[in-house]
């Protein structure tokens, strides 16, 4: 028997923002039921919800939120099991990675992978404090390291061994406001200049606010279905092309080298190889940019410029350039709900793959590769999506 | 091509028990060493560690601990994947089964399952809120309910419909208790009678506190190969025959009856099916009787017996019994540290069947089945394990 091949056969996705006036459950149903609705099956046709999500269990005091978002869209009716897969800020790469093995497997024909996180309902300290949960606590956070502080200390000292200019960090915000403000669904809309990033609100030096990703609210589902499935019931569908994941030590300072995403290198050249393509095949990059400096070092781990090289790439990561780089707006613009995040670069190559992302429409795209990323590199999921 | 059986081919576990002088990562550590050496493998030789815990990110404030266990394990070196899998007190049965569906999918050969919990380093009010996360936040926990709070409504209503006696549903934790008395790793090894259950200080009435399983700190790891992997290195190892899981809607209320767990049902007639064996195949069960009801409804609902007719199955519950239940002790004895204990019914259940159990072993062991559930029944994962 072979192995069946994996679709992407809906996808959903709720607004990205503050959204204080829904709750974690009504996030993860919005998408979900966007999603059954767009790939034209019934509820009671999904046979596991894999549910993605980061920090519920303390900004919300929620467990078990698989089985809660199976139990709010009516889905625990039919007693489908539901299982969240947790990450950090990989989770939802890592869920669809998990998905997708299960279908691999034989066990089922068709899933749903949902990621909600909903984080203002925390905020100050508070929420940074929640957020650095991500890095090796006893090792990092309890002596007062938090995710945009490890961002700044890689950024500087990539900086200084390149002689990158801080101008060169910054575009990478500038590229996903540019995109962002063509994409309905994200936080931020508006487009931002080189120099508005450098003259912001400074957070962790070099980095200022408009460097990071924001705090945000909001819910990604897509439904995956083998190939037996989807012909049988004649539906239309994106490829997940191939699927890898490798990890690194947790705490930054454990690192060869703190500008070297390494486990971004070892998935994305597993993912080419899987895949059986080159990356010059390679359309269009969703990337992992909690940090704008993040943006760069991927480009280059990812294996489309030699380390210290990123910069070079600049002039081509707009969508009608020759490497775009994250058409949906990314984790800046578009915004960052942790849990929802990974699976939300899987809503937007499905828009992109099938024509239909609109203003921001990738011209002749063929393959996407998405980049879901734990905290400061000690997880990377990468997955290549094609037609 | 065939799909691959898969097997339990190493296992390892810390003591169970308020053990304040190891953290987290310790105990996540000791228990996995412990597994590959068990195993006769190299950390190196493992493909993927898949880690299961419930409450981490609240209780111990971390985060992607999937990523932290490679890291002080030292398998980060390998950039080995690793992922936290979560069904709140069903985490470790969902964890063993990713594993084992990845290993049926092709992807991996060799792979790891460890779960993990540190419970005592919160106490009182602190810890009783965090553990209510695994109910239904806002229409259970906002309210008052807590998991013995509503063990507690289930067991009344089920002693009042079936005129089940008080001390019949002592009997689970009395047997617990004999059976980890024989087990050097439980958490208490003290014999107690039914007239002390009875007796002991109220918790939920009709439930006492010894009625109620602990709060443990604890780990338990598992190394699952490929039946391939297995032989090519001739390796012993214990089969898991089948896997299944279900759910139910979160919130008790919801349900169509009060005291049927429903998800248990159903998972575990798939897991039977999936077997192709019959319930008197089973040579001992493990369940999860967080609260002693649960132990008296499990086997009704796995179907060892009929709705209201558990009580008569409790003469046969011992050791030497026709139906042997917890001989590892089970949760209210052994303990219940939470994204451990479903892992450590297949160290139990990997024991037994070796033949290696001790004086607790179940003669003539031939299929064990283990049930893990999350809170009131809103999880099931069922698995047959077995030569």
């Amino acid at each position: 028997m072979a192995l069946s091949d994996v679709y992407i056969i809906g996808a959903g996705e709720t607004k990205f923002g503050e959204l204080w006036d829904k709750s974690l459950r009504d996030l993860a149903v919005e998408a979900g039921l966007e999603a059954i609705k767009d790939a034209n099956i019934y509820s009671r046709d999904l046979q596991m919800l894999y549910a993605s999500n980061s920090l519920a269990g303390t900004i919300n005091e929620q467990s078990n939120i698989a089985a809660l978002a199976a139990d709010f869209s009516g889905i625990a009716e039919t007693h489908v099991p539901a299982v969240r897969v947790e990450a950090s800020t990989a989770s939802g790469g890592a869920a669809v990675r998990e998905a997708y093995l299960a279908i691999k497997s034989g066990e089922y024909d068709v899933v749903m992978v949902g990621g909600v996180e909903k984080m203002t309902d925390i905020y100050g300290s508070e929420i940074i404090d929640v957020q650095s949960s991500i890095l090796d606590r006893e090792w990092e956070s309890f002596n007062g390291a938090t995710p945009a502080a490890l961002a700044a200390i890689t950024a500087r000292r990539y900086m200084h061994d390149f002689k990158v200019p801080r101008e060169d960090i910054a575009m990478i915000a500038v590229n996903d406001h540019a995109n962002a403000s063509m994409n309905p669904d994200a936080q931020y809309r508006n487009k931002i200049t080189v120099e508005q990033v450098i003259n912001s609100d400074p957070v962790a030096e070099p980095l200022n606010v408009f460097d990071c990703s924001p705090i945000s609210d909001g819910a990604s589902a897509i439904i995956l279905a083998s190939d037996e499935y989807r012909k049988k019931n004649r539906l239309d569908g994106i490829r997940i092309v191939s699927s890898a994941m490798s990890e690194d030590y947790l705490a930054l300072h454990s690192r060869k080298s703190i500008y070297t995403l390494e486990s971004a290198r070892i998935a994305s050249k597993q993912a080419l190889e899987r895949a059986g393509i080159k990356k010059n095949d390679i359309s269009f990059l969703e990337l992992n940019d909690s940090y704008s400096i993040y943006g760069l070092l991927e480009l280059e781990d990812l294996g489309f410029a030699e380390k210290g090289k990123g910069r070079e790439l600049l002039g081509e990561i707009k969508i009608n350039g020759s490497l775009p780089v994250n058409p949906s707006g990314g984790l800046k613009a578009k915004g960052n709900p942790l849990g929802a995040t990974g699976v939300s670069q899987f809503y937007e190559a499905y828009l992109q793959l099938k024509g239909k992302a609109g203003q921001r429409q990738v011209k002749g795209a063929r393959y996407g590769m998405l980049h879901n990323m734990a905290g400061t590199g000690a997880t990377s999921v990468v997955h290549i999506v094609g037609e």
